[in-house]
């Protein structure tokens, strides 16, 4: 309601109402805050932070559901006025030589005409659910991208978008599929009347395709499970909401509306294949350049001396790439995530110490808000949202089919991963990444999008009820699962980098090399082929994008061919000269996040127990190498001799297998 | 426009819209930062971020109002239907057997109707302007409440609160008649047709009556200027928004209406006075229990184990004090400004290191980016805004009683409170309180909050050039009118903290005491009660608040009356006996922060080079006292003398005297 018009007493009504709805909300996030802190403190781990916030929701909407006697609402149906043209977004009134303007909300079922106003205490707690796409999830996403900076991300980059992008499909198709078969079972036995598509059908597979392992990885990380099997599941599940929600959107092109009826054929099919190859290139390119735009921003400016102003860029620059993309038709969330990514590459190298630490809690603030906002929200919609539908047989033929969607995308693609991988995705890795595929926040924020017909709102209410199960069962179960598939009593193979050290001034220059167990030297065409694709990207990132992007890297005019030392100069910043070599531009590969670190220590004390650790016998003191590079080097008399330079260090990083 | 119903095309485009807009912003926002940090790296100081911020809204605003051509624009009037009633929040519109259903989006004026298409661009880069009310004020306002912990803002906390209550109603009230004036003027000349009640000159005197000195604030923290003008223009800024919004509210519910026609008189004048009391003091006591209740949970959860839920949490509970505020018909932004301040005073004490900083900054980046926002808004609003009304006599009359009011309310109030104050405030500062009568954010939200009729549009132009002229003109002048003034040219006087240290165990033990210099040892009664009410209150505070909200001050056992022994051992937390009597109980008073910590070194400079400074010869190292209190321990043979406990130290800190 626009409060500068002089109907002031409705005015402070409805804003005194949303204040108050907006204070139930801040209410139940102050309790989830403070029982988790609790659960923390016991370390109670049944339960995540996430699936608390649903329960604390349910309560809360059952309370506003039948706690408030229903003799407050005044029971009236609105004035209605005719029109012969279709739906205007202005709409005026004339009451009396006085002219109101009015906007279209939307269109309302004449089942619902009787009880606009009846219901308004509980349409009141219903937000626009572009809300959650415009405002909660963008910081989710971000954050998942920003803090992706993981080795061991890119070490399984091969395998994450195998399952993210060809799983993701499988399980969308197969789950669209068997939703297909159940409709039709409805229709058989007359339990469902309304249209069903097969479109809406392949729409909720790739709504109930965006795995959201939040608990899961939560878990791993307190438990010091895998770092491999970690690495594998975030990055899945990273990559496959933005796939989901492209996925969807193809799809939705394709939906048949009163005019167009046709069904979907095979050429509405490879056309959704172009629409979502389109939207997803695109996405992913707008994120790439803004992030490649604030690197460059902050590279040729001195903002690192202003750490609120350097703050405040980062922000907006990550936020505009939500916007543009929105603005150019292609996918926000999808752009944000690739923005974050690119940012953590390269921006958060020039960033100042005070700005990378500032910037990684502000969104991590913003991520942890949002996400329990996301849950708290679900709970109180089970009982808040007013046109659920449930029908049983759909329910139970939903959650069969996404049991069977998840194992259609983790079994086959796990099976020919392996013939390529060099560390196999043993059974049990393949049954907890079975197990780990929870549906949370981007499955409701796509489900609640579109909730105006009768499919999908039936849809809308099985995506609640599996985000339920799925969190609580699921999540819930990681611990003893974990213990069940014995994930955590695990032997550890060593993988030994290479770092050499040469003194030169008084600079400790080094260069590391990956070098393979010596098991593992025979490798199959495809290892190559992929291996000798990640370097090459390597190669090209650290000797052109880095130091081009950053301050870190080498100096452009030693990478550079010599024609080009003009140019190479003219961009080199005076500081890449004085890292020339330094281990600071390693960082990528070797940087490790405090989560990591964790895990390598966790690691290592399970090694230095259980004696079956690799080729690997004395072990040094653990420490950092720089202030940066928090690894574990190790001076080995053995690995000196297939060094190049001189004082030989090994990186010792232990490795999982169980094979 | 809600997405959910199908309408699907029209929703994209409105939300390509959207983005569009909100992109326009980000771009002005990203623009200001590059130049402020231009500025900055140059040390420009006669133009403030909040300037710049305003030029390149106004450069924006140019192109969109005139660099689009009209050609884009479809000219055509909505369709209209009519009704008998009265304007309903909720129309149904039948097409054909479909319903829609619209909201109210407010009463248009019977000359716009031909162009709310027309004008579809312009409207759409106008916000909502509750939204600055809502979501940009709050941060701002908060973050000046919890930055406002300064030694020298309790200090001169009778004079702040003089010039805010006193002094804003002054001034209120002499802009409101001189206004009333110049409306009769207009009137009597014939350029004043539609209705100017005399509340509606009341409520732009509040308007305008509402200071906001930030670039004065910004340029007095970069020249290490004097610290008590500088507390007594942050203080009164502060304040003054607040009295000015409860001010402008009380004055809104007594103006005349369709119904009610009477003009303001005497009774109406009290009970307005009633309204505002109660108003303010509701607000202030929602703030205050927030902030207590916030400074409760972390007192007695450990929450501090973890600053990622600690700045939740906090965040959290200082947004749900507006919406409680905004909830229960109090004012928001003054509730949240007190909120600041209890957070500030007793949180703080109770937060990690951790999360005192990520607090800090987070509430630095919004209220940045909130701030740079409204100035950009502001610059854009100039020519987006459709309902401007440029009246000469009255601009001109505005500004002339601006000036007026603010001389009334600053030059008899300083001399009522020289006549009792022990630093009297000199003539120059003075002046340069006057000078420093900036407007802005504030003046613009209360402006923007309400431009239904004639009276209140010609106001919020009026205002707007008001805001443009104030920051230029007196932002840009800062530098010079203070050298102007000799207020950069300052002799010192040392007031003298005595600090005793005792050596007990390991704990270094201390006791602090405020001793005047001997020639201020007979004050006159004002004085003397003056002090007697703030000590009154700081013992209160230190012996019975901060024990039982924080982990600070001294236990209660040794503070409370002997018969409340087991109730004081209930209340005291462990770390009060550790803490009892170390300096860690003085930090309310003697914590600096960075800003007060450059102005203290910039005047010790000055001391030790002006050599007018007091009773005080050798000069000891600076240096932390302990890591919380960043003041200036002194060791002082002269001072041993008057203590109590062994190893005395005397803290200096240098006051300047322009008697």
């Amino acid at each position: 309601v626009d409060c500068s018009t002089g109907l002031s007493g409705r005015c402070d009504e409805s804003h005194r109402q949303d204040s108050v709805n907006l204070l139930t909300f801040i209410l139940l996030l102050t309790l989830t805050i403070l029982t988790i802190w609790l659960f923390k403190h016991r370390r109670v781990r049944f339960l995540h932070e996430t699936g608390l916030a649903m329960i604390y929701g349910l309560l809360v909407g059952v309370i506003l559901r039948y706690g408030i006697p229903s003799t407050i609402y005044h029971n009236k149906t609105p004035p209605s006025c005719s029109l012969k043209e279709g739906p205007v977004s202005t709409l005026l009134l004339n009451v009396s030589g006085k002219f109101f303007e009015y906007t279209l909300k939307g269109e309302i079922n004449s089942r619902e005409i009787h009880n606009v106003e009846q219901n308004d205490m509980l349409r009141k707690v219903t937000f626009d659910p572009e809300v959650f796409f415009n405002i909660l999830l963008p910081p989710i996403i971000f954050h998942a991208g920003y803090s992706l900076k993981k080795r061991h991300f890119f070490r399984n980059l091969g395998s994450i978008i195998t399952y993210a992008f060809l799983g993701t499909a499988i399980s969308c198709f197969v789950i669209g599929n068997l939703m297909y078969g159940v409709v039709k079972l409805m229709q058989a036995v007359g339990q469902l009347t309304d249209k069903f598509y097969y479109t809406d059908c392949l729409f909720f597979g790739a709504i109930a395709s965006a795995t959201d392992p939040v608990t899961v990885l939560a878990i791993f990380n307190e438990l010091h499970a895998d770092v491999d099997l970690y690495a594998l599941l975030f990055g899945e599940s990273v990559l496959n909401d933005a796939v989901a929600i492209v996925l969807s959107s193809s799809i939705v092109a394709y939906q048949p509306s009163g005019t167009n009826t046709h069904t979907f054929d095979a050429s509405a099919f490879f056309k959704s294949v172009g629409v979502f190859l389109g939207i997803f290139s695109g996405s992913f390119a707008m994120g790439a350049v803004t992030g490649v735009v604030t690197a460059l921003i902050s590279f040729f400016t001195k903002l690192h001396c202003f750490p609120l102003l350097e703050t405040a860029l980062f922000f907006l620059m990550s936020w505009s790439t939500f916007l543009l993309a929105e603005a150019c038709s292609f996918t926000g969330v999808v752009a944000v995530l690739f923005c974050g990514i690119t940012q953590a590459h390269y921006t958060y190298n020039n960033l100042s110490e005070e700005s990378t630490k500032r910037t990684k809690q502000l969104f991590e603030v913003l991520h942890f808000l949002a996400e329990n906002f996301i849950f708290s929200y679900m709970g109180l919609a089970l009982f808040t949202f007013q046109n659920h539908i449930f029908s049983p047989i759909f329910i139970v033929g939903a959650f069969l089919a996404i049991f069977i969607g998840r194992a259609s995308n983790i079994y086959p693609l796990s099976f020919f991963l392996n013939l390529g991988r060099r560390h196999k995705i043993s059974g049990n890795f393949q049954h907890m990444m079975m197990f780990a595929g929870l549906r949370g926040a981007m499955a409701f924020a796509l489900a609640i999008r579109d909730t105006a017909t009768y499919a999908r709102q039936m849809m809308f209410t099985t995506t609640l009820l599996i985000v339920f199960f799925t969190v609580w069962v699921f999540g819930g179960g990681t611990t003893p699962m974990l213990s069940w598939l014995h994930i955590r009593e695990i032997w550890c193979k060593v993988v030994v980098f290479r770092v050499s050290f040469t003194l030169k001034g008084d600079n400790l220059l080094s260069h590391v090399s990956l070098q393979d167990g010596p098991q593992h030297e025979g490798g199959s065409k495809t290892k190559q082929e992929s291996a000798w694709l990640f370097r090459l990207w390597y190669t090209f990132d650290h000797n052109y994008l880095k130091p081009i992007l950053t301050h870190s890297g080498p100096p452009l005019t030693t990478t550079l061919p010599g024609c080009c030392g003009p140019l190479a100069r003219c961009l080199t910043s005076p500081q890449a000269y004085e890292n020339h070599e330094q281990l600071r531009d390693t960082d990528s590969d070797l940087i490790l996040n405090d989560g990591d670190l964790t895990l390598t220590y966790g690691d290592t004390a399970i090694t230095a127990n259980g004696a079956s650790g690799g080729h690997d016998g004395t072990r040094g003191e653990w420490g950092g190498i720089n202030g940066k590079t928090e690894a574990a080097p190790e001076r080995d008399s053995e690995a000196r001799e297939h060094e190049t330079t001189s004082r030989g260090t090994r990186l010792v990083f232990p490795v999982e297998d169980h094979a």
